[in-house]
């Protein structure tokens, strides 16, 4: 397998390298890519500890002068008093418009470092260096960058392409089982919208993965990047093919930020969103039960929920009407038409979504 | 003179529209580039009651529905407080991905709108609709947005083009005085960074300007708006020739900060910085002593600080140490050979700047 797969936006293109057990050479991957000396390294509480030094280590014995930042772990931290408070930081260590900025850590650490990177002084490089499986396979590829408003998951951010994206699989030994259960969402995902042989080998290795056998991991890992670059490169912003990656999320967003984003992870919620989705298209798209049944079979001996419980189905509905995915009040969908093949539907009726809510769990 | 000016930056490119007495047919020039029915109309305590009438009608005479928003006028509104309640107040009108702001005001609600419009779910489309001359003439070309951090002016932002930008120079004759006189140096630097002829020509009819006579303000705006255009469309990031643009800005962004941008109005700061840069040039790139005369006579025609008063060097050059201009410690002026021709110098020596400024009026 390669070691490396390339993301191409136009004129601008950036690597992801994959390897195992290999944080001490992040400094001569920043190298390559960064002439500066300044830089800051962002994580959390949880991150930092573990694979905080390491980093540092490397990138100092290459020449850079790491300033560390550790905010809180939670996603609770991805909002813009964290944002202003961490551009203030990198003023104060010195950063300066050619800097770089390392975000080491799972998704939240990757999208509030990536839109700080994205603003502070108008945008200045930056390192994905993803450390859950959601991050790895997910958030750290693509450029979206974002926090989250009170009024819902993601409203301010950017679309900012990373410098690269230096991914180390063996650092998912530490993970808790629930985040890498929840990971292994957007992994299903990745095979259901695009790979129809990708979903039946996980289907056949779902065992080994969450063993974390490290051949496996490696290549999950990797497929999904390759799936996700692909997409991304035909369309940055969305107009087109992007929308497929957010299958399950127009369910997953209103959920999480109707418990605050706390109860749910967010592979979670994507799960719950996966089968309204599935019961959507089971009615709109011909979806047949056989497929139906495969995914929700999958994320079941995965261990996620695929139900939703205590929330109601009207203020779900609300709660879509204000996402971004929504456009001049209709709501869109990504269905599936079969395993392997998704399309986006902005023709649902409303009747029909609170129909697919109520039969995953929704209160009435 | 021809109506319009178009913008090219690379596969986009956005018109600017120049026109006298003309507001109530913005509806007509955002209907042409945005489709969206939902719009937001973000003014200030000064301008909206002055235009904000005759502009959301407009707008809504050609199907938009218009949410107004007005925020105290003041660049102390331009932080992450104001740009995180304006994000928040976007969600509760309703706007989409698609839908339109109008940045209605002067360079602060221009900077700030810009900026909400660049992140507001990763970036909806915007129109520059600007009020003073400073905005007219400078910040609302070129797609720079920002918000200020209190370490500094613009150090939170985004590059982001408009779909358009119209201007009415009529909106000029509600104009307080000061204000006039601040914008008119930013004309002044047009003509010194790029057009030694535009230079004479406002000499010749600085008194013209000053009284608001309809040809004079609207070639000077559009003669600025081209250079400006020029200098943009060769480079949106400051790489290289854009960086023209910051001539007298490397002192003038740290004038700002020093008095919490309060004291100075920008094209004030701007005058007292071109100062600087003249005294600089004068014995570093051999600036003549006679087109250093002709900058100064001029600004004191128009009325605006030339010397600085109450402030010292020392606090001044760290306050350039913290500039985004500034690059490795090292900072970057804008120097003048000649009128109508500058460059970047990285290379000016710490104590010849301390110089500088002491004879400007900096304290010992």
């Amino acid at each position: 397998m390669p070691p490396e797969i390339t993301v191409r936006r136009g004129e601008r293109s950036y690597p992801i390298h994959f390897c195992v057990d290999c944080l001490g050479r992040i400094g001569s991957f920043a190298r390559r890519l960064n002439p500066s000396g300044k830089c800051a390294v962002l994580t959390d509480e949880n991150v930092g500890p573990l694979y905080g030094d390491t980093v540092c280590g490397s990138l100092a014995a290459e020449g850079f002068e790491p300033h560390r930042i550790s905010i809180p772990a939670g996603e609770e931290q991805k909002n813009l008093q964290r944002f202003g408070r961490l551009c203030e930081e990198l003023v104060e260590a010195g950063l300066d418009r050619k800097s770089l900025l390392v975000a080491l850590g799972g998704g939240v650490v990757g999208d509030i470092g990536g839109f700080v990177a994205a603003s502070y002084m108008r945008g200045i490089p930056y390192l994905q260096v993803p450390t859950t499986l959601l991050a790895q396979v997910d958030s750290s590829v693509g450029g979206k960058t974002a926090v989250n408003l009170p009024q819902g998951k993601n409203l301010v951010g950017a679309f900012y392409q990373p410098a690269g994206v230096f991914i180390d699989t063996s650092v998912l030994q530490t993970l808790p089982g629930r985040e890498l259960r929840a990971g292994m969402v957007e992994v299903i995902k990745h095979g259901i919208i695009r790979d129809a042989a990708y979903f039946a080998w996980i289907e056949g290795h779902l065992e080994e993965l969450m063993a974390l056998e490290g051949d496996a991991v490696l290549h999950a890992v990797q497929r999904s990047c390759e799936v996700k670059a692909q997409v991304v490169a035909a369309d940055e912003r969305e107009g087109g093919l992007r929308a497929i990656l957010n299958y399950g999320h127009t369910v997953a967003h209103a959920l999480e930020a109707l418990s605050s984003y706390g109860k749910f992870r967010h592979g979670e919620a994507v799960a719950v969103g996966m089968e309204v989705a599935a019961a959507l298209a089971r009615r709109h798209l011909g979806l047949g039960e056989s497929d139906a049944r495969r995914q929700r079979e999958l994320l079941k001996r995965l261990g996620v929920p695929t139900r939703m419980e205590d929330v109601g189905a009207e203020e779900i509905m609300r709660k879509i009407g204000q996402d971004k995915k929504t456009l001049g009040g209709t709501p869109r969908f990504v269905l599936a038409r079969r395993i392997g093949q998704v399309e986006v539907c902005a023709d649902v009726p409303l009747q029909a979504v609170r129909d697919a809510l109520l039969a995953c769990g929704a209160e009435p």
